[in-house]
Order: structure tokens, then C-alpha cells, then sequence
């Protein structure tokens, strides 16, 4: 038994820097026809020409595949001139909080100072991709920007919004309340929730940001995606970190699961009679919100069993996926 | 500036056995009178010779300290007869549910099997503890175990039950509504909620069972505390794992505050006003609810800075506390 997926993308990705980069880039491009790239790095992407380099060094270090990286600028005040210079080397701009994930130290503090750069977004049709939470109770974070969600889409009425990995059944409901709305959700946030984290023993390779929430939000993000909800998106957010780091005490936020992404997907699609809805949901929906055209990149998987690596990567620069160690019964072909 | 506290009592207690109840054992011996011993060893404490031979080991352990060793048994279906010849020489039994927390795999799995001993429990006047969580959803354990206490408190009216370490603002209003609820709460569970847990990084020192959880949670607890509610005790529920276990991935729930918990303790109800109702949470309500008259033991602390050691012990057997490395406002002279 088969499958096969007309050019998958991931339209949250992290791909990092460096070393990391050359190890990570690979493992989606081999299974991705595109990606969108997160602009977090240390410095973030926020010129031009940190756009075109960066795409270079990922281009470089996927270059036995075919993959498209979607560049992203890091949110901040841009001028109109600047925006319309750049709007065609980037797919969205990226709006964190300020520091609330990884790396995002630099990010808004006051979203009226944004107000003349969101402007010219929606005039120049330039996406905003949003890290949806507050700094209150982590499990009210993401609930308590809803309302600042609402505010967007209500005041940028042209301005398309991507509520980027979502982990709340108010976030999945927002979706059918603004035309402008759209939404990311990751692989682990459709399957675990904080039970799995902080249930049992303390599980540092689930642990992510915004936190895997309660039962009923899984379920809600579950059923969208299996229904393949037009307004909805896979956005795999993974994030790796390297191993030192996440088993550390004080363990960095972030799953990486790029290189089982599709597999378990498939698995989890099959799993719900759901199969028929995987192509929009990884690609046809992501095409139709952002207007891409991906480079032609067939994907089959087959109903094989296979062993998910405990790690990948050699010395100082290893990272353990999601599922290390655990069978998942269908492998990209 | 001191204060002196006239045999200060931990409610709740874990010491473990051999080399950890050697480390563990004085930490607590050095400040507190007495403690009630949780009786979750491998194999649990379930007869009197296993009691007797336990409480010599605690003994030995803590020989140049005066402390008492307030034994407990590891809830089963006992015989009227078994309990009658014990009742001397425990203070309370206490009951897990089944594969809730650590080395709780044998507890009860269902409450009809204990109707008789309950009887002959409340008939002889041996308290009942409960670590009192179900099998839900991590965030609600607590809350949906509510129901269990009204119905052992309304079915056992002459029991006195104790809802051990509790977490949440529901728990605390139980205590006005059944005479025969009662109730310890522990140091983290007053400072931390899950945001301390896993709000930033993921902090495994601060991960237990019940894990910590909302602010108004907190609040509830910290409120009832600092007032003395005359039903509520203070049982710290110190509980170490050795280093390793901690800071491994699927670390083990269980904070170690033992050798810190008085001091830290002074300090907050200070910074609250309130020292003048640290006596009677820390000693005068254990001695009323458990009838226990505590060996004179007067602990004097003084406002006088000093830093939490990073670890106590040497080679396997360390132990990181709660608040390592960082300074405490008060010290036992």
C-alpha cells in the first residue's frame, strides 16, 4: 500500500544556522517540496540582504534535493519603500512577542508601532505570520491573544493573519470567524497533550512552545486537520535543539520532528480514514492561502514499518527527533 | 531579628531508605521535632515488624538529632484485629491510588474493597491520608478527586481524613464544608505555579506530583496558610531523587526542600506579616488534628542571609534541593 503527496510543504519551519543547518536542511528538504523558513536566528533576519544570504546558506546546505525555502522577514517597523523592495524575495514577516520563544529577545513590544508597516503589508499583499501568546499563565497564553487576533483581523481587514501553530479549540473556532484569519498547527500538538509532558515522568523532548494544551484542544485541532480545513495549514515548527541542551536542566523549548513529519502524518491520517484530506492539508491549502506555485516534488510513502533514529547528527551537534527510538508504520519511499 | 518556634512538625515526609534516608533523614532532624513518614518504600511498609524495623532505621539515621518518627502504614485491606494491634505504634495510614506517584504501583484501585478497614480505622481513631488524584488530565487530577473526598467524608463522618500536598483553591474550600477534612500543603506549592514548572525553560527541580497550577491556586493556598487555618498543616513533602534521576530525561516527580523548608518558610510568612500564624501552621494545628504532644524541641532562626548549597551529598547519592544556590533571608541558628 501507497501513497503518494504532490509537493508537501511545511509552512512552519525552523532551520537554524551553521552546523545545525547543514544537519536539519536536508532532513526536510528530503521529504519537503518547500518550507516556510522562521527568521529567528541570532541576529534576526530583518534586511534584505540577510534574507538572500541566509536563502544561500539553506539552498547550500539542501542542495542534493529539490526544496524551496520560503524566506521570512522578523517582524519590525519597515518602511513602505523597504517592503515593496523586498516583498518578492519574501513569503510573510514573522511577529513575536517579545521574548517569548527562542531567540525572540528582539521581538514587538507594542503592536501600535507597527500600525503604518502592517498597513503597507495589506496594501503590498505581504502576509503576517504570528506567534499567538501573551506573557500571562502559560496555559492562558495563547487563549489570552486571542482577543489581539481579533483585533488584527478587524482592523488590517486586507491583511492576511497566519495564527501560527496553534494549540487551543479558540484558536481553531477564531478560523470561521474572520475571512483574514488562517492558521498553522504542528504534527505533536495534534497528538499529545500536557499529560504527556508533565503527566508522568517529565518528557524534555515534548516539551514546546506554546505548551501542548488540554484533551479537548487536541481533539478540536485534530478534527480540523483531518477534515483538512481550507483555512488551516501544516506548519511542523520543528525545532531543534541540540541534545546537550534540551536533556540540560532548564531545557529549551522545541520538538524536531522534521524528518518523521510526513511519515507519522500519513500514519495518523490512516489511522482516522482521513487520508483523502492529507494533500490539502499539506500542500493544496498552503498553495491556495499564500498564492504558491511548489516546484513539482512527488512524495510517495508505503505502508512499512520502521525504527525512528535516537539521534541524528555525530558529536556536539546531535539532536533527538520526536518519537525517538518508536516504530512508525509508514517510511517515505 | 528572630524568631523560635517551639517543635516545629513536617506533616508529610518522605525519607527513603538506606544511603538516602542517611543523607535525608538529619536534614530533617535538624530542624523539625517530628515528621510523618510516608510509607512508600519498595516493598511498602504494610506490617508491624516492617514499621518497627523502619523506624529504627530512621532512628539510627538521625541519632544525634531529637526527632520523632511518626510512622504510617501503606493503605491495603487490613483486618480489624491487624489494625487494633498496630494502632500505637502508626499515626495514620495512608492511601494511594494506584500508580499515581512515585513506588505507588501496589496502591488501591478501588475504594468498596476498604469499606471494613475504613470502619475499624474511624472506630480505633487512626487518621486516613489520601494522596487524593485521579487518572485525568494532569491540570484536573486534583479537582476531579474533590468528589472522592466529599463522599469518603460524608460515608466515614467519625474518620478524620487528610487530603495530603494539596494544589488547588477547591481543595482549600473543602475544609469549611466537612468537619472531617483536613488537609497539609507543602513549601513549592505556596511560591510555584506550573509556570515555574514550565512557563520558560522546563525546570525538573520544580517538577512533582501534584504538579503545581494555577496562580489563583497558589493564591488560595498561600491565603489559608498564612491565616492558620486551623485545619490546615504544614507537611513539605520533601521528596528526593538522587541527581541523576532528576536531571535525566522522564525525570522523576518530587521536589527535595527538607533542609530548607523552615527557613524559607519564616522568610515568607515575614515578607506576608504573618509570623505570628507560623506556629500554630507549622506545629500547634498537626498537634491538635493527630493529637500528638511532639518532643520539646525549640528552633530559633535568625534574620541572617546564607546561600542554598547546590547539592547535598557526594558521589551517587546527591540530591538537588529546592532553591539551590540561591539566598534565603532567614537561617536556624
Amino acid at each position: 500500500m501507497t501513497i503518494t503527496l504532490q509537493s508537501p510543504l511545511d509552512m512552519h519551519l525552523h532551520l537554524r544556522d551553521g552546523a545545525m543547518l547543514d544537519l536539519v536542511a536536508p532532513l526536510s528538504a528530503a521529504t519537503f517540496s518547500g518550507g516556510l523558513v522562521m527568521p529567528n536566528l541570532v541576529p534576526p533576519i530583518t534586511t534584505l540582504d540577510e534574507v538572500r544570504r541566509y536563502r544561500e546558506r539553506i539552498l547550500a546546505a539542501c542542495q542534493e534535493h529539490l526544496f524551496t525555502p520560503y524566506m521570512t522577514l522578523f517582524m519590525r517597523p519597515f518602511e513602505h519603500a523597504f517592503l515593496e523592495e523586498i516583498k518578492d524575495e519574501i513569503t510573510a514577516i514573522k511577529l513575536y512577542p517579545e521574548g517569548i520563544t527562542t531567540n525572540a529577545e528582539g521581538g514587538v513590544k507594542n503592536l501600535e508601532e507597527l500600525h503604518s508597516t502592517l498597513e503597507a503589508m495589506a496594501e503590498l499583499g505581504i502576509p503576517l505570520c504570528v506567534h499567538g501568546e501573551t506573557h500571562g499563565f502559560v496555559m492562558d497564553r495563547e487563549a489570552e491573544f486571542l482577543d489581539v487576533y481579533r483585533d488584527l483581523a478587524e482592523q488590517y481587514p486586507t491583511l492576511k493573519i497566519i495564527m501560527e501553530h496553534i494549540t487551543t479549540a479558540g484558536a481553531v473556532a477564531l478560523l470561521d470567524e474572520y475571512e483574514n484569519l488562517y492558521a498553522t498547527v504542528t504534527l505533536h500538538h495534534l497528538l499529545i497533550t500536557l499529560d504527556d509532558v508533565a503527566g508522568g515522568l517529565l518528557r524534555p523532548h515534548l516539551f514546546c512552545k506554546p505548551i501542548a494544551k488540554r484533551p479537548e484542544d487536541r481533539e478540536a485541532l485534530l478534527d480540523a486537520a483531518l477534515h483538512a480545513h481550507p483555512k488551516l495549514m501544516f506548519g511542523s515548527d520543528s525545532a531543534p535543539h541540540p541534545r546537550h541542551k534540551k536533556e540540560a536542566c532548564g531545557c529549551a523549548a522545541g520538538i524536531f520532528t522534521a524528518p518523521i513529519a510526513l511519515a507519522r502524518l500519513v500514519e495518523l491520517f490512516e489511522e482516522h480514514d482521513a487520508l483523502e484530506n492529507l494533500q490539502p492539508f499539506v500542500s493544496d491549502n498552503a498553495r491556495a492561502i499564500y498564492h504558491l506555485t511548489p516546484v513539482a516534488k512527488e512524495i510517495t510513502l508505503i505502508k512499512e514499518s520502521w525504527r525512528v533514529p535516537e539521534i541524528y547528527g555525530s558529536g556536539n551537534e546531535t539532536v533527538v527527533p520526536y518519537l525517538a527510538g518508536e516504530e512508525i508504520s509508514w517510511r517515505v519511499v
